[in-house]
């Protein structure tokens, strides 16, 4: 507070004809909007815009704000990628994925279906020239973004009946997102759209067989356990989902060198900070869903190698036709390749002793 | 540039004894020093800190700057938390474990040997309550800390000869860090200390029988395949080791509040990009010091059984009489307990099926 009126009283010297033009050009009065994807319920994915506006307005004594607005309540989240494009809002905090419709080159900044997990997607973004890549493809639409947040690997959904072999996806009307509907077609699946709220009803009279959201945490608020008690593992079209802060280039670009630092500087830390918060919660979250019915269910590997195989087909065909998505996947699956040789060899096995001794009661 | 000559303009004008004392306030001239526990040929480690370092400079239009130096330029690592506590200077970057021998507590803000992975970490830091627990015991040493910085799971280091039981470990001569060696002590082995520069002499002479470091991209600049070709994996007692950035409590406290903020914020982003850096290059490295000799073995269930056995006696002892190292092991192993439930559940059978695919040649 005390700052902030020091920070008027300078103004009032400036605006009163002194020369220190310095001043207002190194820490100018800035109030941004960013419209977030989420509404305020989802606090793991509305809190990251939050805590973002957070760090820029504490690192700027307040002369940097960036008010933030849930889903809907000034842009729905199907227009925030267009909304901070054109300008209308300055920034947004969203899944470049919800837009794959406009090119599904967005798809990837996001997730790609049993692609990189959380820790491989960072490692590509921040130096295997991920983030160049993107924003390659992003600055042609007028939209600088950078990482801001993952849900690390997501559930594959509540379904009503058990599913055992790929031949029970034929004709399960499927609520999920666009691009896994895309894949998921080829396994004979009838992807739905409904809104989140309206999941447990659709699942409770039948209009629906399944439904996939996040993980535990998000999902144990809809309270679909009691209405489609399997729920399956892993979400292999989201093993790791990357949420970007967007902001419309013009803009950005015009900002003090400053301001700019601290945008990415502020994203990286929410970045991993939403990561940690979905591990910690998530943790609880599991014991929670299953208190309340829930009964976990891997998929079978039959299951997953069709889900891979019509992943491959679908990642072809685009490929074939659109030369910026077969640029940032090729890309990606050359990083993919390697990485997962280097995590065989000392992250896996670490992992996969303690689970061990965890199942043994031993921890 | 131009910012600064503003800055030193408004600078001049203040000094002349305008009436603008709120922007020497607000964005006061602050240069502090930081040392890093590490050279810079090891680029990760002490990159981190230049990165620390620049987020801050560039935040602040170059006003609150922290020279980094590297490990004995101004400080011994061994020094390093000595120094920050008397502040003599500012800011280390270093791991708490190296000081374990002033307090055992101090292992634990680093690494638990069989403890959570550096996911795990991130979400106990920042939202199971680590991170103050944590402070809490670095304040009563006039210190307050951030973590900046995560190896990921490091390798269990270079042998002689195979180990294939843990009585290969009698005897043996293992170059390790401190807590470790407490650790491995009760398995027989007799820990060494040699400086990195000296370990590939130890090794060719036969003075020692193994050494372990990190994993293989800094390890790979030692060239320790050629005389040690055994290169075990994982290294359990080094899971995922956090880094610090540690900084004297009372200047932290006298810091403006955004200068605080900025140096919690950064740290965070620091934290994340160094685990970044980390998968990316051991990526690579793996690849390399397969090439130049080195022989991939897994540490054996039984020698992984025995190194368990062999932490929880260490730990019950020092528990039994250290109440601050009681009261971090419990809130960690307490998480851990439900955090590889959670594990099991979503990361680790969709990291299984890619792992899978990869042997398979299938990505």
């Amino acid at each position: 507070m005390k700052r902030r009126q020091f920070f008027g009283a300078a103004t009032a010297v400036a605006a009163s004809g002194l020369a220190i033009p310095a001043i207002a050009q190194a820490a100018p009065k800035v109030s941004w909007r960013m419209t977030s994807a989420f509404p305020n319920s989802l606090d793991t994915l509305f809190g990251a815009a939050k805590l973002l506006s957070k760090y820029v307005s504490d690192a700027t004594d307040g002369n940097f704000t960036i008010d933030v607005f849930a889903a809907g309540e000034i842009v729905p989240t199907a227009q925030a990628y267009d909304a901070v494009a054109s300008g209308s809002v300055e920034a947004a905090h969203t899944a470049a994925y919800y837009y794959w419709g406009k090119d599904p080159t967005l798809q990837l900044p996001t997730t790609l279906p049993f692609g990189l997990d959380g820790r491989g997607m960072n490692a590509w973004f921040y130096y295997g020239g991920g983030n160049d890549l993107c924003n390659a493809f992003f600055n042609t639409q007028g939209i600088v973004a950078f990482p801001a947040g993952n849900t690390g690997a997501q559930m594959g959904g509540w379904f009503r009946k058990e599913i055992n072999t790929p031949a029970d996806f034929q004709g399960l009307k499927f609520r999920m997102g666009g691009f896994a509907g895309k894949i998921m077609q080829k396994m004979g699946v009838i992807p739905q759209s409904q809104p989140a709220a309206q999941i447990y009803e659709a699942l409770e009279k039948g209009t629906i067989d399944a439904a996939e959201f996040v993980g535990p945490y998000d999902d144990g608020k809809l309270g679909l356990a009691k209405v489609a008690p399997y729920y399956y593992y892993p979400g292999w079209w989201e093993g790791a989902a990357a949420l970007h802060a967007m902001f419309n280039k013009a803009k950005y670009d015009a900002l003090p060198p400053a301001y700019q630092s601290i945008l990415q500087s502020a994203s990286q830390a929410v970045n991993l900070d939403m990561q940690a918060h979905y591990d910690f919660v998530n943790t609880t979250a599991i014991k929670s869903v299953v208190a309340a019915g829930a009964q976990l269910r891997a998929f079978s590997p039959e299951i997953l190698k069709a889900g891979f195989d019509a992943t491959n087909q679908v990642l072809a065909e685009l490929s074939a036709s659109n030369a910026n998505f077969a640029k940032l996947l090729k890309s990606i699956q050359d990083f993919r390749k390697d990485y997962y040789v280097w995590m065989q060899v000392a992250e896996l096995p670490y992992n996969s002793f303690i689970v061990q001794e965890q199942r043994a009661g031993a921890i």
